[in-house]
């Protein structure tokens, strides 16, 4: 299921499971690319209906928007993904910010990253409870701290010290959110946890709660890349859990060399295979393609080792990738090209 | 500046800046390897006695020999890097367990790492302040617990209800820490923190107090590899502030196609580098021999962000590599092959 809402030139190409463009010029300075997810696999058709779907297309395009026009002014990628980034964890609908899943605790535990693919330069946050805007405060980390990654009260601290918004644990509560608790909580206390004989049905429910995370990739007009993740992690998560997102290398990574990725997905799993980094890394050193490069990953390695999810990313020349193995992953791009005037933008929730 | 205990074999290459030993034959089943560190640049020549020397050559190889009994026996890569890190971790002179640097709130925080080359499995630890063996509390994580990372209190928790041996915070109590912590505020306190325009001095003395790690990587017998890292972090650390040794990918890693890991050096730099798994990827993608990848990382691109340190890695072949950009790093191995019977084991400080 895709929507199209403005599209100028439409490539057949974007339909599939995982969608690419073909190159843009050698030459795509003045272009601009950017592409967002709001998690993988949390989900089913089952449970989806029309009016729910049009709410996740109207924020999707909510938060295309706030990037774009930062893109479109001349501005950074780097601005551009926290913009859009910033929209996604004030809404609800996603599993980050506003909208969080709970902790074993009852709680919300934030996590999030930033990296800027021109300097290498990175910011992480993880096992946060009072930051209204996780991913403002990974780029505080990283442009006024001289550390990569902080965490829980301390990484609090260094947030309220910088000025960024602190809000009362409270805010993060959604009713929906705390109803998926009950349910974690109720179906572990059938289960037991780490056994391997849960039912298939309890484990997709499991599966299904473990996702959500939103992030955004984009390639501004100068050329430079940067990725930005953000989540709540997982439903009913115990023990300080941390997932991929906040880890540089695993759920974000961009370097304007080769590629910016963000993903969304069974965090350990993407933890184990260093996610982002491979498939940059295949690229720049097996010349594989960014298609070849991310299907390999997400497509085959991801679920030979029992993982599923999916990522967004834009390569150096503005190629998108968005591969995913679970149903459906809530993700859009909007790309523009200079030389024809182009626009095209899409949202998409299923294959 | 090395101390040779039994060579049967001296090889010329040993004493580089990053030694390399010639590939052992191709099947190299019944041979093993066993590389530890335990830090780079936490000490200047200067500072530096014959006694202290003979303290260290001595820790460094009752810290191998415990590893190579495992090995020898035929036993698993993942048992001899964790007993070697447990060692290491219990010896006050390395920063890691007993002897970890303490953080501006005057404690000690302690972060882990494990990895098994054969299965990619990984399991970690951040932020934790009453486990006396922080790496096996991350092998615990990865045998026993479906994540890969925890941090703070719930990895305590978990840790607890796993039996690993909890202690009180002052057991990682040394005067020597103490008094680091110490001065470092006092120059932190003179400094403006933050600045660019900080004495050489002051900046040289600060650099030396980010470092100081152990970590242990190995190939046994069968053919299988591991890593294995744990450290008490920067000295005065603020923010829940975590380097890349809990970080898999970054300080740890270790994959039987290719190779184990373990770094130590100024932590935000291998971060945004994502040190290990770039030296894997060169390797698996780029077919370059571990020393000219590690040494480009290592003596190239960590340097040229403005970082540095240093780590220890065994190929699949049974190769080593020790590169480092500091002054010294504490480091040392044990190689045995079978085909000769040939045992060597040499420890070093400085280059």
């Amino acid at each position: 299921m895709k929507r199209l809402l403005f599209v100028a030139c439409l490539l057949s190409s974007f339909c599939g499971i995982a969608q690419s463009t073909a190159p843009v010029p050698t030459s795509s300075l003045g272009n601009y690319v950017l592409v967002i997810h709001g998690g993988a696999g949390t989900i089913s058709k089952d449970q989806m209906t029309p009016e729910r779907e049009k709410r996740y297309h109207a924020s999707l395009n909510k938060a295309l928007q706030a990037g774009a026009a930062i893109l479109e002014k001349g501005g950074s990628s780097l601005n551009a993904v926290e913009a859009c980034v910033r929209v996604l964890e004030d809404d609800p609908l996603f599993n980050a910010g506003k909208g969080a899943v709970f902790t074993a605790e009852g709680v919300n535990e934030l996590d999030a990253a930033i990296m800027e693919g021109t300097t290498l330069r990175a910011g992480s946050i993880a096992g946060v409870r009072t930051i209204r805007n996780p991913i403002s405060a990974a780029r505080a980390v990283m442009e006024r701290s001289e550390h990569v990654l902080l965490t829980g009260k301390g990484a609090e601290s260094f947030a309220k010290e910088q000025g960024l918004e602190i809000v009362d644990p409270s805010y993060f509560y959604t009713p929906e959110r705390w109803e998926s608790l009950q349910r974690a909580q109720k179906r572990d206390s059938l289960t037991s946890a780490g056994t391997p004989n849960r039912s298939a049905a309890a484990l997709q429910e499991q599966r299904i709660s473990r996702y959500g995370t939103v992030g955004a990739v984009a390639l501004d007009q100068q050329g430079r890349l940067a990725a930005a993740t953000s989540t709540g992690g997982m439903t009913n998560k115990k023990w300080g859990r941390v997932g991929d997102a906040p880890i540089i290398g695993s759920g974000t990574y961009a370097n304007d060399s080769t590629v910016a990725i963000s993903c969304t997905g069974w965090g350990e799993y993407f933890l184990r295979l260093v996610m982002a980094k491979s498939i940059s890394d295949r690229m720049e050193f097996g010349r594989q393609p960014l298609q070849q490069a991310a299907e390999e990953l997400v497509m085959r390695q991801l679920p030979a080792l029992g993982g599923d999810g999916g990522l967004i990313a834009v390569d150096k020349q503005g190629n998108i990738s968005m591969p995913f193995c679970t149903e459906g992953m809530y993700r859009g791009y909007i790309k523009k090209e200079k030389s024809t005037g182009m626009l095209q933008t899409e949202t998409f929730i299923f294959k």
